[in-house]
């Protein structure tokens, strides 16, 4: 996907040597990179204290896997080296050589992002700095619930550690078991449980990052954990979502939610879009403040992951077509999931909105225990997985006005899908789902046993999709960010004057652009 | 007090022509400012269409006003110029004539902050730019709840619009009636509801801003109104808590809460802070998400409160301490409020929360009707003005471990408050409040009948107060910024490389310094 979109902006960055334009900074940029050599080699290795573990070099299975992230999409070639340092110390010297060297790094955690911005665009030879060992959990406040720990604990361990204290870290994602929670921030991941828990934007209170240059940034994080601090500026949020091009976060103060006592979901059925509307409202209406996710699934997905096998299904498809006419593309799906402190409280509140929406919804399912709430949750977590294995997917994380999910997906289906699929290009399918509480859809075009992007899908698909997104006032990225996938995009949605402030942000943190060159920001 | 604390520092400041030895910016800084003149006055009465309403000078009574704020502590002089734009292109002009012939301007809200962040500092010359007549709510999502306004929005007229709608925004604060919105941007003001609805670094979703240059930059203000969007740095962040030192905020676009459809609260005494501390962790587990704010009041506020005759006292200092044994500084007092959408479940939680409750606190009141939880709430906010009317007041607004509360005030009586009483120089009141849900301490420190600060107290008082709270992890602006007041003791708060980074961001977006001097950053 990628040496297909960007290699003519990549030759456009490697090229230019004048200096930007700014508004903001007449710095010069200092491009192209140096190649690595056997002495940087040698001082790596001697900051990683001659650990051969710890440094891997091309031929190295290794390597080739963190060359490429889960999606295969992003492979060139493997990268010619890995780090994989231990402590912010070793990242501080490691990045102090690369800036003065002038050597690209690309930061690496679980490499679940989906839009390429962990991994290497080997036109730049990045080093790969994985942050896997920065993995301690190292202090939770018991009153105030707040855990600090390194960039590189799995999401899931951390959720585990927290929960044993009765804690819950306000971030969940599919990926939990594999992303790290400093990943989480680069990429500013939000998932389900954004309107219930909160933003990242809100929960961190304290960072730890390496700039470019190796100097180590603090912010409320080794010396102190106040909910409320203002003392500066909140320069640690332009590390959130960054991608790693401003620096390394290694290390995070985050607020916990209390561990909800009670939790309970119901997959319901809707035969249209208006009737998925109608239950959002009422789901807020009656079940109010214990509301802690909406994830919504149309038919094909929901067929998908019933065809996979692997999943009990509460509801059927074919059981409902059976019985009832449905709007196109429908049945609908909602997972519906609240998180209370009192069990009986919470029942109460789901029979009165189960009775409130009982003529709004073809069917619905009530989770009998923990175990079937888990499974529910499992379904729709698979749609992603479940589209992956079945061939290539392109992939749109976008927002959109809720009213305004399914008629954007037909508008997608009757302009740019109708007509490819007359083609006879390829076998596609069109599944989709998302957290509709927050307005975010994942709408997917898979083309069936394929692996490799087709130039004539893409072309069918963007740059139509991502124009109509904004033209609905959406946002071509809700949560995936940027990436290798959509920085080429940005001066479609951004004025000059926020580009030249993100260029000088860039240039002011990170001169000599060494950290994950090709991402995020557009070249100029 | 100001005057006291900061001439030295700010003939600093004036006389610093050299470039500051930045690691992030080589960049001069240029200083001193220029005078204002009459050519300047006639380009901003065309600028504001020659509305005499819009420009005034330093003889109008409101100018006077203007040039200080309600504590009266930072007054020196009427400032030379008042503007009152009525658009943000208006705001754009004037600050692009501003930054190109170098005169300072101090933006101005409804200047509530207590540090003096919104007033002139007099030897700067400053302009005042009030932003009262951006005063329009453009927006309102009835579905999601996202509210979109101008900066000028006072924060009461906000919330009433919202309500009316069914929307609560998710900020509120004892100078509602007062403080705009754009001021509580700029200040990152929180408040009581701050662990229930989220900091404003979560539900900022869009903002405007003018930079210095007169430059408009927009985060998603105009056009979108998206829950999540991944599309860039978060540069927007930057500017809640600047104080109007990196650009002025004109608008914004905020996330709201459904309203409560059940409020409750009640007003507790306890004869220990343990016995505070206990009552904390049970209002956590028996109201579970309803909890909205936690609200502390030691013996001496709640008794001046009582002894100021406007408010019917739910329980009374004498009356406890006629029955029973309380902790030096006691009895304490919690009001605790909850915010639910079922009446009957929170009764319910009440119920259960005070039977738990009944043996860890000396005597509870729970409010029996809207009218007196409102009158209950109105005890709370009423702390502040009474210190204010009984004399000079040294306000010190800290975060602190929650733990450590009233052991902290108890080192500051024994330490510092006995040996100045002893000497007879004041007759001081130390009384106390705070948000103790978020680890917010209002320490308060009165001169009874003065109205002008004492050296000897303030000598008492500081440095030792805030190396104290730092010592202890807390941080020594927990809501109300820096402004004046604390902008000197950055260098004891953050490393170099944190105040680098600060000064260089200043640098990038105000580069010639003319927003807000003498505030926020300190003088080098």
């Amino acid at each position: 996907m990628a040496s297909i979109f960007f290699s003519s902006s990549r030759r456009k960055m490697l090229a230019c040597s004048r200096p930007l334009p700014f508004l903001f900074t007449r710095r010069r940029l200092h491009q192209p990179y140096n190649s690595l050599t056997e002495s940087d080699v040698q001082i790596f290795s001697e900051i990683l204290g001659h650990n051969p573990s710890l440094l891997l070099q091309a031929s190295d299975p290794i390597v080739h896997a963190a060359s490429t992230d889960w999606t295969g999409h992003y492979w060139q070639a493997p990268a010619r080296l890995l780090l994989r340092p231990q402590t912010t110390a070793q990242i501080s010297a490691l990045l102090a050589h690369c800036h003065q060297r002038r050597l690209p790094v690309v930061p690496q955690g679980g490499k679940t992002g989906l839009v390429g911005g962990s991994v290497p665009t080997v036109a730049h030879e990045e080093i790969i700095l994985q942050l896997q060992y920065l993995n301690q959990i190292t202090a939770l406040d018991p009153v105030l619930g707040i855990v600090t720990c390194q960039a590189g604990v799995v999401l899931e361990n951390l959720q585990d550690y927290c929960a044993n204290h009765s804690w819950l870290v306000p971030l969940d994602l599919g990926a939990k078991g594999t992303c790290q929670i400093g990943g989480n921030l680069a990429t500013n991941a939000e998932g389900p449980y954004f309107r219930k828990y909160g933003c990242l934007a809100g929960n961190v209170l304290g960072l730890e990052v390496v700039l470019a240059d190796g100097r180590i940034l603090d912010y409320n994080y080794r010396l102190s954990n106040n909910m409320k601090d203002n003392t500066g500026y909140k320069w640690h949020q332009l590390f959130l979502g960054s991608e790693g091009t401003l620096g390394i976060i290694t290390g995070v103060t985050l607020a916990c939610a209390p561990l909800p006592r009670s939790k309970q979901a119901a997959f319901v059925a809707c035969s249209s879009y208006d009737q998925v509307l109608l239950v959002l409202q009422k789901a807020k209406q009656y079940l109010g403040e214990i509301l802690a996710a909406m994830e919504f699934m149309d038919a094909a997905i929901w067929k998908l992951v019933e065809a996979s096998g692997r999943h009990q299904m509460p509801l059927s498809v074919e059981t409902i077509l059976s019985e009832s006419a449905v709007q196109e593309g429908g049945p609908f799906f909602l997972l519906i999931d609240t998180h209370g402190s009192n069990a009986n409280h919470d029942q109460e509140k789901w029979q009165t909105f189960l009775e409130a929406v009982q003529d709004d919804i073809l069917n619905g399912v009530l989770a009998q225990d923990i175990k079937q709430y888990q499974s529910f949750w499992q379904i729709r977590e698979s749609a992603n997985p479940t589209v992956a294995q079945l061939g290539y997917t392109y992939k749109y994380d976008v927002s959109l006005p809720i009213a305004q999910f399914q008629d954007w997906i037909q508008e997608m289906r009757l302009e740019r899908l109708g007509p490819l699929a007359r083609n006879e290009s390829s076998s596609l399918v069109n599944a989709n789902w998302g957290h509709i509480l927050d307005g975010n859809l994942h709408f997917n075009v898979t083309t069936i046993g394929k692996r490799e992007v087709q130039k004539d899908v893409l072309d069918a698909l963007e740059p139509y999709l991502f124009h109509s997104i904004l033209k609905r006032g959406g946002s071509i990225s809700a949560e995936h960010g940027l990436g290798q996938a959509k920085n080429h995009l940005l001066p479609s949605v951004h004025d000059e004057h926020t580009l030249d402030l993100m260029r000088s942000l860039k240039a002011l943190l990170d001169p000599r652009m060494i950290l994950n060159p090709g991402k995020f920001l557009p070249a100029k």
